[in-house]
């Protein structure tokens, strides 16, 4: 199928016909399917259930010295530690864990600089202006949590390698209010790409004017590839100790993807200093966080070839979703004029680009079929696509059959608006 | 055994040597006990352990229609809602259950206040001045969280019914900066006293000047009877109805003291636009709350007499432990001027007050002697005791024997600095 700009009036016009006649019959089937979050489908969480299989009430729950079942051990279990630390290839001593949800390690983190101060430096809540970098199309709840304080949250483009480092350097090094940037560095929410060498490399050589800017290293898929084409990724922290830089980067990831979404545990990597500072504020905020879970996802996953067997089980269930999303769109849209979309080896998303000005049409118009997609916007801060472009894909809850007869809906959708654009273009 | 001002100095000087070889023996000893923290002992932990026998890798993980091993839920799965419901006496609508810590949600709740407002109030942070009341003695972990926000918080006097009602009535309903005050209205920490039925009335017919004034009501041991002559609390909810108030009061419960300390589940009970509002921030922060320790939880004790069963097995443990307290602080300290102690029914503190400036000559002495007390003044503002004389008892910890020998360390520091106090005043 070509581009609808190279079609004849007549050609065109029966052309939107036959869409609004599709269109019209994919909503009498009354679809109910949702495509809005990065959510596993429910056979995909049963294979975390053999993790009960080790406990019942005969099992000694102590770790590493500490009673997992009693209070103490704020920083989190060692062998808690100790997973973070092999899956992302940091020293164990640099590691917290704690709570099910690394996104509130992370608004915590945001809730200290603007209350207390990160080590002294003024609080945000002083300032008369902070600014956090959001790479674009980016993640929504990490541009709420900034919003959430007040914070203004500047778009910055994303590439097919990272962020466009040249604007970050420029911001990053020469505006002190610049106090934080959003990322997720390997299969990026919602592109699905993963930050290039020379991009990691930049972001550890970073110099920035104010001493409390930090980058929040969401590494949220760094072990969840799903083909035999992985992405690799740069070491981070390994990049910083090259470039002589230290407390330039908090890293975080979680085991909600891995095991159970929102009742896994959650990490922070940070240096030293950074480490015992955050850590004084999270002692006013609780007594330890649960060691339980810790100790429960420790024992299942205490190896990290146990935890990449069990990712090669979680990949069978993304790849042929994804796999299903390439084939259907190539199928449906190859071709048409100013559409694209990303085409990842691991994560959870898919990154769709319509012709300027149609991706809440698009949506829009899916929801009417039946089919809920993450909202047009929510990929850009303040949830304001200049170019009304991009959508965010996430085919993993849907069953085949279900994400089948949403990625129709959907394809119908686009074509319909394009047609519906080029119509009223030549009008 | 009289008291100190009775003797005449030659006796006075001779005990106070007796007393200070009898610590030199102690001391001997070299002992390392632990009394600082309301914490379960190790043998009481595993009366929980059988929770785990429930679960298998066939355990259906569904709950009211919700998966609890995915996404989803955020006010709480169904059952662990109804557990704390019939637990608190207290609709289910209106309970929240997140996290396995109420004291982070009350910090969550206090940092909500301050960032963004309570339901269309003026942020804290903005205000010249926000104070919160503290009644004294109480919970330091509490005090710490306002003292976070740059508070001002304002000791309030205890009495064996409750906080000192005169006074929080006039500051409450008179000054409009008080935004808040801090209770654990049964078996209260660390006085062990339970709030009269009188006092549960007049809180609940609080006018407050400020509509954004909340009492953190901290029920955390309110199903936590340890004898036959277990205390009653009047039902705070109740009270309001009966009073025509409403969003007066947060009610805040945990499993801390019913199963795994730190690895429960949390709650809070608020009237239906408190919860909106702040559930609305608490979406910032995370997608939700482990559920899977919810679920273990509610179905580990599904029924209010389930419940009862379980807190009785815990009793036995707590039980011989205060009557240790008790009989040791008896045999050893009665008659003596200007020491008293609480007698509770249920908790985890015994309160302790020595003569005005003894407390922290008290508690570092016994550190001396190898025996950890929570630190003289934790329990007032700012670590403030302005007598210098309540010190908080945790007899919960230590086994029978190391609690045995804890008290004889007491003891003796309590008699030795009385005694030297005695003689200093007449020197």
């Amino acid at each position: 199928m070509a581009g609808y700009s190279g079609m004849g009036m007549e050609e065109l016009s029966q052309e939107v016909a036959r869409l609004e006649d599709e269109a019209a019959q994919l909503k009498a089937k009354g679809l109910s399917l949702d495509m809005t979050r990065g959510k596993p489908c429910p056979d995909q969480i049963d294979i975390s259930k053999p993790m009960f299989d080790l406990f019942d009430s005969a099992t000694d729950l102590h770790d590493g010295g500490f009673d997992a079942g009693n209070y103490g051990c704020p920083q989190g279990l060692p062998s808690a530690r100790r997973f973070f630390a092999d899956m992302l290839h940091v020293p164990q001593e640099l590691v917290y864990v704690g709570g099910s949800s690394s996104l509130n390690i992370m608004f915590d983190i945001v809730s200290h600089c603007y209350v207390k101060g990160l080590r002294g430096a003024t609080p945000w809540r002083e300032l008369p202006k902070v600014r956090f970098l959001c790479p674009a199309p980016g993640y929504d709840r990490h541009f709420g949590v900034s919003a959430h304080f007040g914070i203004e949250n500047v778009p910055v483009p994303m590439t097919e390698e990272g962020p466009d480092m040249d604007v970050v350097e420029e911001l990053v090094e020469g505006d002190p209010t610049v106090k934080g940037l959003w990322c997720v560095p390997k299969y990026q929410n919602p592109m699905g790409i993963t930050f290039s060498d020379e991009c990691v490399r930049r972001f550890a050589s970073l110099r920035p004017a104010a001493p409390d800017f930090r980058v929040f290293w969401d590494n949220a898929y760094y072990v969840h590839d799903f083909n035999d084409t992985p992405d690799g990724l740069l070491d981070i922290f390994d990049a910083m100790r090259d470039a002589g830089t230290d407390d330039l980067v908090l890293e975080f990831a979680s085991t909600s993807k891995i095991t159970f979404p929102g009742s896994g545990m959650a990490c922070m990597v940070a240096n030293e200093a950074d480490l015992a500072d955050l850590m004084a504020s999270f002692a006013v905020q609780h007594v330890c966080t649960d060691k339980l879970s810790q100790l429960m996802h420790a024992r299942y996953l205490p190896t990290p070839e146990a935890l990449e067997a069990h990712m090669a089980k979680q990949a069978e269930f993304i790849r042929p979703r994804f796999e299903l999303v390439e084939s259907k769109l190539s199928e449906g849209l190859a071709g048409m004029d100013g559409v694209r979309w990303t085409h990842p080896n691991g994560g959870y998303f898919v990154s769709f680009d319509g012709p300027e000005g149609t991706a809440k049409a698009i949506v829009g118009m899916a929801a009417e079929l039946g089919v809920k997609m993450t909202a047009a916007g929510a990929t850009w801060p303040y949830g304001i696509d200049p170019k009304d472009s991009n959508i965010r894909i996430a085919p993993t809850f849907p069953s085949i059959e279900g994400l089948s007869q949403a990625l129709d809906v959907f394809v119908t959708c686009v074509r319909l608006v394009c047609a519906r654009q080029e119509l009223q273009r030549r009008a």
